[in-house]
């Protein structure tokens, strides 16, 4: 079984996405997420190019990496100095990692345009830097920048240049897609050149995603005999991005035999994707391979019932392996098995029940024909089902009445929103009270929570995490009908709930009661 | 050169994805969006299977697509029936498009499982419903369901299906990678083997993404000789979502000469995307290759000193062919070139008024800053240019204050929303008056028009015909920043506002009072 190495660059090429920036603590707890999935080089920032990149290197000796090795990242020495006087490869030593990498031009256009310097004096240049690393670094990597391009042009001299790194003592040429734009067909001949040109030096492959070809690419290289791919968590990157190890992991696992991680840490991988987008405050790509909530979602009433027969027949992997799992969206386009899997998921059980089967389904056309969407608020689903099953479901409270008002007394200033609500609580208890907030939405829900909270302390350690509205259809401009799905958290889940109504306020306070009602039905029902 | 039909199937497949859903009047534009891009088919939905996808193809009737061909998709007919006695081919044909779609079975495990069938059966299966079709329809595709996974385990009955398909009249075989995990190399040796048993039948692709592979593979599978590539717009599809055709045209076209689309739609590629994007009303991926805004946007100061002499040396294409822009991030330069561009785009000349270029772009700054977009709100985006430009811009009126009120009194019913507004007409005049609405935005903008049209009776004649609701960034719940979107038209043309605020009444407070302001200046003001 070939082994492939995982380089990972996600502190460094990573941090080059417009909207992502890691804080030095964020930096050091990725380092050991890596190191726990498996991964065997961790680039962990440029310390000439920035400084807070330096400080990473200080503070990461305190960490205690079992199988990671750290490396530190930099560019060839500057035109006309000697290597030992460059201030940049200086600090890639300073960074006392047992691997340093760096960066070399290879198209014969930079070194003309870019550099402006003779050919020969690049080559140079290559030569004295990874020859001066290697006096002092046990592995230097020599990143072979705009490899793919530079081929393309010159290929003669994109060869030379890595085999004037090869012969310096580099330990790994890396080839390089710098701008991303390269085709698989291209990257495997281009591989096998480099191949034929320094045979006794190991290769790795550094693919940009600008064509949507950086895995597709990286895979390539890896079957010409790349030893080392390197990428990041996610695909972040420059631009559109590097190549996403967290989809190149499993495909060369799973599908191609390679051994990259050990299974148990592959079983991760979900979740280190996941942590990783926390850590950035981004908001996790649904859609993402293998990892994404919805690569395992089914939601097509045919897929559905398929997929509960032989879960083969539409999943081109078991989602475990990589520590995802199967989901099946309740949606108009299901039918009665979607809707069988979901009550079995939330432990209802429905088989025996076949006229309660068929009232819910009924309810349940009604309500999305109304507008209704239950993909995202499965909590709102629950206690339909409930509903249906057990009849009425258990009321917490009664409203009487709630008043929201916006004021708005100058043109400069937002309007103050201010709710009063009175309701009657479990033993007839009449509660009224009021809030502010930020907007009519924000205020009614303070004074509900205000209002619960005398006869159910619990609502308080409830946090609304998210609050989304859709318009739907278009042609009645503000009349129109409008959904509102609101998630939810405690200390202990997660959960999502929807309101639809012609009146955004009457939308979203349907959302809000579902939400209370759930943490309710969890807290205080046995049945639930 | 070689031509690629595109066939799109966002309105469909697109939208399997758990988080897409579109109106009726949403697919309308889509479609005729596509048709202007120049794709060759659209496929607009599967009347068996959703009642209201039958309605979109009544609806379509009325559109004049000028080169777009309309297809409705279906299955085989159902084991034990006879084709003409099949209520979903039934359906197909009363959609009365030109093309006609169906997916077949065509590996042996579902053959086996999911029908329960013998295999010989589901040979007479899709011979019978091909044939059928084709005595009613210009055009059948056989969309070869599993196609991929099938030949890798029975290669024999995999090719005997589409062998059937194509003796019985389909006029394309479409190979389809259902479950989305194969990889190139395979997709290339069964396109051959298909080709090899059907050499007289057209073959297209159609893949998922479920590996980050759609595109490779479609690229692939192009390579060998398929004419049609099925995808959609911005890879919206089940799970993973489908082939990306934003990604696969301009790298067909551009980097392999291809020919799909002529260079002035190509050039469109960025702004279809945005559009799909909007309508889904999901946030665009910055990090998506060719058109997203991250896509040709350089932030490593080596990459952005180098891009500036040299265009080429990190970008892979020139972003204006498919409508893309260079932005260099944290930079002053970028931001004027873009907003000379956006100001060209609505035919102002900026170039020669320096001091207010510089004052509108702190202006936008600041204003992008705190949640604005202009992609949407072209409307508000030129009354603010001309109020940089032109100094202050005319005030038509005077808010002197607004109170907004949902009451509700009685639980199943939605809470009763009356405005009331005070405002200072041209001459000093003080209206004041209320009006009731579906919602509180409802209510406002009825008040709104009723005091303004007692000074500009014209406002009568607006009707609003979109209305957006955004919420920006997560982890705050109600209290979070929200951005509103109007579209507002009257008999001539159609114009888009923006607000934002913490407050949804204050945002759309501001979007409807841009909309009012864009007509009066539109009617009343002569420069305009």
């Amino acid at each position: 079984m070939r082994r492939v190495q995982l380089y990972d660059t996600t502190l460094r090429d990573g941090c080059q996405s417009e909207d992502v920036s890691f804080t030095l603590e964020d930096k050091l707890r990725i380092a050991e997420r890596l190191d726990a999935l498996g991964v065997h080089y961790v680039e962990g920032g440029w310390p000439g190019s920035n400084p807070r990149d330096a400080e990473f290197f200080r503070a990461a000796k305190r960490l205690r990496l079992r199988h990671a090795r750290l490396a530190a990242f930099g560019s060839t020495r500057r035109a006309g100095i000697r290597a030992e006087d460059d201030h940049n490869l200086e600090l890639c030593l300073r960074a006392d990692t047992p691997v340093v990498t760096i960066v070399g031009k290879t198209w014969d256009l930079h070194v003309r345009e870019d550099l402006r310097i003779p050919l020969e004096e690049n080559l140079d240049v290559i030569r004295d830097s990874v020859a001066f690393l290697r006096r002092h670094v046990d592995e230097v990597i020599f990143d072979a920048e705009h490899f793919f391009d530079g081929w393309a042009a010159s290929p003669a001299y994109a060869l030379a240049c890595v085999e004037a790194a090869a012969q310096a003592g580099a330990t790994l040429v890396c080839l390089c897609d710098t701008r991303g734009g390269s085709l698989p067909p291209h990257v495997g001949l281009a591989v096998d050149a480099a191949q034929g040109m320094i045979p006794g030096t190991p290769l790795g492959i550094h693919c940009h995603n600008d064509a949507e070809l950086a895995v597709a690419n990286s895979l390539e290289a890896v079957e010409r005999g790349c030893l080392q791919v390197q990428g990041t968590i996610n695909g972040f990157g420059e631009r559109c991005g590097n190549a996403n190890l967290v989809s190149l992991v499993p495909t060369l696992q799973l599908k191609r035999g390679f051994h990259c991680v050990r299974p148990e840490q592959l079983a991760t991988l979900a979740a280190v994707s996941r942590f990783v987008y926390e850590l950035a405050n981004l908001e996790p790509n649904k859609r993402q391979p293998y990892v994404g909530q919805s690569a395992f979602a089914h939601k097509g009433g045919l897929h559905v019932a398929a997929v509960q027969k032989q879960r083969e027949t539409y999943e081109h992997i078991d989602p475990a392996l990589v520590g995802n799992v199967q989901r099946v969206l309740v949606s108009d386009l299901a039918g009665r098995s979607n809707l069988l899997y979901k009550a079995a998921q939330f432990g209802i059980d429905l088989q025996s029940d076949r006229p309660a089967v068929q009232r819910l389904l009924e309810q349940l056309k009604n309500l999305e024909s109304r507008g209704f969407a239950y993909e995202g608020a499965e909590a709102s689903f629950e206690l339909l089902m409930r509903g249906a099953l057990e009849g009425d479901r258990r009321r917490f409270f009664r409203l009487i009445g709630f008043r929201v008002i916006d004021e708005k007394r100058h043109e400069g200033e937002p309007p103050i929103a201010e709710a009063t609500i009175m309701l009657e609580g479990p033993n007839g208890e009449v509660e009224h009270t009021a809030a502010q907030g930020n907007g009519p939405v924000h205020a009614l829900d303070q004074a509900l929570r205000k209002a619960l909270g005398k006869f159910y302390p619990e609502v308080h350690e409830v946090r609304l995490l998210d609050y989304k509205v859709r318009v739907l259809g278009s042609g009645e401009g503000t009349g129109a009908l409008v959904r509102v799905l609101i998630e939810s958290g405690d200390e202990r889940e997660r959960w999502g709930t929807v309101g639809v109504s012609h009146n955004v306020i009457e939308a979203s306070w349907q959302a809000l009661v579902d939400s209370m009602d759930y943490l309710l039905h969890k807290r205080r029902d046995p049945a639930a």
